[in-house]
């Protein structure tokens, strides 16, 4: 039996992120309003520290380690927004951290772990097995691993994003979220559960890898390979086990949408919000404008869960 | 003898905006408090409606209209972003609105200025007078004629912006503003007079387009014609008559910049804090990065003007 974390965690993560990590912007567009005949309320975390709301885990974890973990240091795995916010929170912390990444991860989120002081280890994220790799180095150099997604701590550090979004705007009927490995989607469904009880939670992925949606509807993890999307940030290949057993419970449906479809909801943010949204930040907007019909009248919360995306792909993808 | 607007405006002009202008994000970067060795905050108008500060003074200005002029509506002529703000000021409104717009501004705000219910009239930016085809429509169709920046309840809306910043984050050291028409900056400057008086306040101009800084240097208005810069939000021709004195009286000094270093700051924007801004929008931060050296340790605001560039453009620009 795992021992799940609750809403009292995410109150708990939310003190220790205060001062620490920015409350983003709630903002709002007229042109999304009409387009879905709905009010929508779109939390910011691609303004967030390090470009995503992975600083908000990352931070609430390695906040909680003790003095001899702390010393040793930590190491992870992470496609990069998890990387940045690991090596963000760990210099903040004085731990030294050491970061798993792909060789093939952006430009930019390479470049970002390291000026934040983290040591990058490269795999290959089609032929190795990053978990092996992380468990490997934790275990030779006695560091504590701080996975991505599937920890309580981290789970309970994103869950304030939606703490934060319903103290600013009140209760929801719907709530869309970015769906990888499940961290962001468990920790606001949890909250949502507390703070508006009535509210539907969707999980969205991409298309390309509905692994997520596959589980939720079979009711066992299903491992898929990497799967091939521009959405990196949401290119998992299976949910966690805490992740799952919260997202089974708490959340309503896992939906899923194409990367063109992303594409779009790129360029919307970019030419009416002037925001720069990376693919997976963009999920929650594309499921909302897919589900159109069902939204008409209604009050939608949409997590744009993060921005790193190089310029260059950006300007190819808009 | 001109009827200057004062700081009381500025506070009264604060009370028709509520609820209808947003209250801006002010933001901060690790990176750039670096590069400065100073605290840097953002206010953020380019996610304000219609992606520019222009809004604020517009619908200050709309909502003083008396009933009979509301009902003949208005006319204005702007390179673009107070032409949005005029359109979607007088749609919230109820006034018919007539905008003047050079046949070569960015598309992206043309379509805007449409979608927002304006009727737009064209004209050739390096052969023809726009402020006299204002004038010309205005006394034709008896049309109230809202000027862009040379109106008190126009500068007075602007001088919100800065209201916001100095009550969000205090008093500061430095406030560096963008320069066109001098509305924004002669509001900002009455703002910080009241509320932060020790405050140096920096009007920035394309290094292409001083004639602010001629003006401000010469002691009378200089006229200059439509400068070639990347900076199309700042191609004015001079300062205002209103926007001038208060300039004089209150400001500490303008300053220019070159178009590269506007493009270098539209990419560190996008880069590292996942806005898009547009070249004009960029002039604060440029000069403040030039000026370095003196703002070691200081507390220095920022004020990010407007967003609205059409995506192509900003793509080969940064």
């Amino acid at each position: 039996m795992l021992d799940l974390p609750t809403y009292g965690d995410v109150v708990a993560a939310a003190q220790r992120l205060q001062g620490h990590a920015h409350r983003t912007p709630v903002m709002t567009s007229r042109t999304m309003n009409e387009e879905l005949d709905a009010e929508v309320f779109f939390k910011c975390e691609n303004l967030q520290r390090t470009g995503a709301f992975k600083f908000r885990g990352a931070f609430n974890a390695l906040s909680r380690l003790d003095i001899q973990q702390k010393r040793s240091g930590v190491v992870t795995y992470s496609s990069g927004n998890h990387a940045q916010a690991i090596a963000l929170s760990a210099a903040l912390l004085g731990i030294p951290a050491t970061i798993v990444m792909p060789h093939d991860a952006p430009a930019a989120k390479i470049t970002s772990t390291r000026s934040y002081g983290g040591n990058v280890v490269h795999y290959d994220r089609y032929t190795e097995d990053r978990e092996q790799i992380g468990r490997d180095l934790a275990e030779k150099h006695s560091l504590t691993l701080i996975p991505p997604y599937d920890h309580p701590d981290v789970i309970a550090g994103q869950g304030t994003v939606a703490k934060e979004l319903f103290e600013e705007v009140g209760e929801l009927d719907a709530l869309f979220v970015s769906l990888g490995g499940g961290g962001l989607l468990s920790g606001s469904a949890l909250t949502t559960r507390a703070l508006s009880p009535h509210c539907a939670v969707y999980g969205v992925e991409p298309e390309a890898g509905n692994d997520g949606q596959h589980s939720f509807r079979s009711g066992a993890i299903v491992h898929i390979d990497t799967p091939k999307t521009i959405a990196d940030g949401a290119q998992t290949q299976h949910l966690g086990a805490y992740t799952f057993e919260i997202i089974r419970r708490d959340v309503d449906d896992i939906l899923t949408v194409t990367d063109a479809q992303l594409a779009a909801c790129m360029g919307f943010f970019a030419r009416r919000m002037k925001l720069l949204v990376e693919p997976a930040g963009c999920l929650g907007l594309a499921a909302a404008r897919v589900t159109k019909a069902s939204l008409r009248g209604k009050r939608i919360g949409v997590i744009v869960s993060g921005g790193n995306v190089d310029l260059e792909r950006f300007c190819s993808l808009v």
